[in-house]
């Protein structure tokens, strides 16, 4: 988790500036950078992290008690002994067992880091699709894609990644239906741990292992990304233009008229974009000076507070 | 939560020491104390006190950073300024929405809370059962149980929060579903939260209210509980009658044949008892002196340890 | 499957008028017999092989249509021949692979068996407490229960298959999550699919081994059964003494009363019984005759629909 | 569930011949055909159909057998009777209550109907992402995208399908849970069940009725869909070439080497395409004859197996 977390900090701040279209609802949005993809990242497994920690402290409880806790037969000395000789606490109060909230809470953060992987994973398959091109996983020179067409390269790495996100959440629910154990113990909580048990730690495993590779060697083609955004041929800025006529002076309505008259010409055709489109209208030229009007079509100005996220997720 | 675990501490030192058999797989095996069971249920509540803190914690969260979480239109500096006013920390990168790994992370954890109240029902339901008695849900006078059968009141609360704690958990996977959201955010997430979400936090509070009561008002019948441990008449003294017969001397094999000649009358007849079958035994009389084996049958010898788990757990 | 559902109908009719107790709520309630329990499974287990076949028909589904489903490359007659001579039928319409749906639905069906064989399993845990005793676990000549305490057989295999259904159960969420694969296909559903099918198939398979090993040697106590019956003394007969007395002329007020008095003394001491004490009071003596009283408490009346269920279960 | 499939075979027939790119991983493939995906819809939901008349019939039972199943108090021909006139079957063997692995059935059901919702809306919200543009939610003319981007119609609906698929799956786990009641019933099943079947039943229903409109009204764009086939200019034909020249007589290596030749000049050059790349060749050009070659290239020829698997589908 350490070197997945150092290696997100790293392609973060090499991309820090790296501008795409940020996207909801999977419709283009604003412009973002790659960088503060991998920064999110960065910052929610560091989140994922702390609750790792607090997971192994929660199961590393040991316990020699008796057959219902009472150390009928055995000194709690002996229980003491042994778990500092183990770097382990004793269970304050036990049964026949240790209690198996403790285990249902590893299995539930175990869960969510798949959850997290899985996120960066759909991410990259998003990005990786033949019209958007964002981003590929690594190809080796020796790899088989399709020896037919060489532009398929599939994600198939992420679409692993996804799911065995599936299965990661699946060993969560039979966790913590242990839990309600019969009076002072009974075994059914056993051949479930032993199936979930071994499979998810290996899983995790596996899975952090591809992600750190999957997220090193992550190709990213910066000139696809700046075609995306041009894609709408300015559309994106409209917000701004609307807000610049406002300030200076202009009615809301007369305004408006002006932007979305010409959005709709560039709506609709591809050969128009919204900058020129809006420089034939008077109304904008004479409200708006070329200085500003250079100024919203400025891609760097949607970078100004990239630095104040950066700071505060990598302090 | 609070007032479930001072309820739950009240009543395990109340029931400090009231004598109970213990059972694992579902069957005898040696005494322990009801206050033990309060004790350790009061010890697992703690840790989901501790669990839930944190959870509230990780979605005591803000964030006004624009479309896509770049602060794009507006100064990070309001969105320090509200959350520091509303007392929530703002989220270190943000894309249009807080991350999600943080409202799975407090579902898993209130699911883990009701699969210990569930713990405490299924517990009570067992020991409310015909044959058993050893506890019942508080009864009122006006309330209608069985009009024929006086005896015929059912545990329906704790039937209820067994069933309730299955609700519970089914909130996890589509809570741990919703993290994976598209690129700077999609919408998926919001139709489960608004079903999710009002539902978990009202079923859980729920489910604690009624839990306090059931704590706070729950019968508790110590007559039936001796009634209980002296079912299988000794028989569960015989591994520590074998263990004083070895170390006074005779051969395992000796002390083995006298334990087990002795405990299979016993089983096969109902009235016999061990101790008197025991004593039947020359063998067993002169290897063991009568205040030795009068401390073995002794069942305040079983409590030796309690004081010791006692102050663990209410240090 | 078949073998357990033999075996299920052949201990019912072996135990079709044994006696016992039937519990709701955990509590005593009425009459029933070993075989009526028995009848049940056996009804619930038939319906479950009805939806097995249904299972195993959706997914013995065949495919050849090339990369996105078209036959571009190969003719329709290829698929057809192929899937004839595996006894598989094609799938009407295909993608690169074979809808997810009926794979969901084959893991559906397959968890629902697995709650059958948990009811199953939990009902013998529950005969099998010290206290009740009505039935065991087979338990052979050389198997070690515990050394000490000769009464202590453990029922593990059904605790073992208690904690299995909560595997099988888990299966299901990432086999439906598996259906929205990404246009004509995605291969998130193999990591998913390697470990769940495998998984699904042989635990399901040893769970019927065991089930059926289960059934066919499980130890029945009908004395036990009478003992437990007996517990409470007559008390549930107090409905019918009930409705005898108010058939007979009486009204309801002072039926209560008469049954209700009785009841209650009854129920406060362990050395009376229904039967007599309501024989004491001459508003009952009187309206009641000796032939009707003794119908009520016989206990072969409860079983006069067994007949019934049985020809309609088993025809 | 019918008006909807009714739908899916409308659209189907309607862009039998709709030509679009078919993608596996994400990546393009080969062609197929708007109205095979929706035919593959129609066929599943016939699937779904016919599974959930089943699950209605699995929950079509009534029982009024008694407090344990046995007919003390009533005859059986009491509940035949009035099961009837309820257009109900009796439970052929009864406890207390009728068995939920019947409720388990018809929620597992209902759950991969979902599941197929699921898949419908995500590859709708695929279609409609802004670099693809296939296909889009229909958008009202009183409807609100947004005020700025005439260009941002979000598939909100599909979003919303997504959701609610996960708390459809959610009602599973929680349904096959209640199979093991105890003994003759317990009562935690009810507070399930509650929750569950209202929320589930009114759910699905609401899915089902916005499926129908999403795809009744479904705007489907084949100029944009012909736009994204030529994104990648000819290179899906590589593997047809390849075959075509191995059939003329030319070897397997000189045919790669030449088709891969053109392929990889045709990644690496946006202005060109295979076709021409492919006819700068004499070794292409000698091997293959015009009219061959026209035929490879001609996207027509990706459908003649169309009208095979219609026929199969709608018969």
């Amino acid at each position: 988790m350490d070197i997945l977390i150092d290696s997100l900090k790293e392609r973060a701040l090499e991309h820090k500036n790296t501008l795409c279209i940020g996207r909801t609802h999977g419709i283009h949005a604003e412009v973002t950078t790659m960088g503060l993809k991998f920064a999110q990242w960065y910052d929610e497994m560091a989140r994922n992290r702390k609750r790792f920690i607090e997971a192994i402290n929660e199961i590393s409880i040991g316990q020699i008690s008796g057959a219902v806790g009472t150390f009928d037969h055995l000194s709690p000395q002996v229980e003491e002994f042994v778990c500092e000789n183990l770097g382990l606490k004793p269970e304050p109060v036990s049964t026949q067992v240790i209690q198996r909230d403790r285990h249902a809470y590893y299995l539930a953060v175990t869960g969510i880091i798949a959850g997290t992987l899985e996120k960066i994973a759909t991410e990259i398959r998003h990005l990786q699709k033949t019209e958007v091109l964002e981003a590929e996983e690594f190809f080796g020179k020796g790899q088989k894609g399709s020896s037919a067409m060489p532009h398929k390269r599939n994600p198939i790495v992420c679409e692993r990644i996804t799911g065995m996100a599936r299965l990661m959440r699946s060993y969560i629910s039979p966790a913590v239906e242990n839990i309600a154990l019969w009076h002072e113990r009974d075994i059914s909580h056993s051949s479930v741990e032993r199936v979930v048990f071994p499979d998810a730690t290996i899983l995790i495993d596996y899975m952090l292992q591809k992600s750190i590779d999957l997220i090193q060697k992550l190709i990213i083609y910066p000139e696809n990304m700046m075609k995306n955004i041009l894609l709408t041929r300015g559309l994106t800025y409209s917000q701004k233009v609307l807000l610049a006529l406002t300030e200076s002076g202009l009615s809301r309505e007369a305004s408006y008229a002006a932007v979305q008259d010409a959005a709709m010409r560039v709506w609709r055709d591809e050969s128009l974009n919204l900058k020129d489109e809006l420089l034939k209208n008077d109304v904008v030229k004479n409200n708006i000076t070329t200085e500003r009007f250079d100024s919203i079509f400025d891609l760097k100005n949607s970078l100004k507070n990239v630095d104040y996220i950066f700071n505060k997720a990598f302090k």
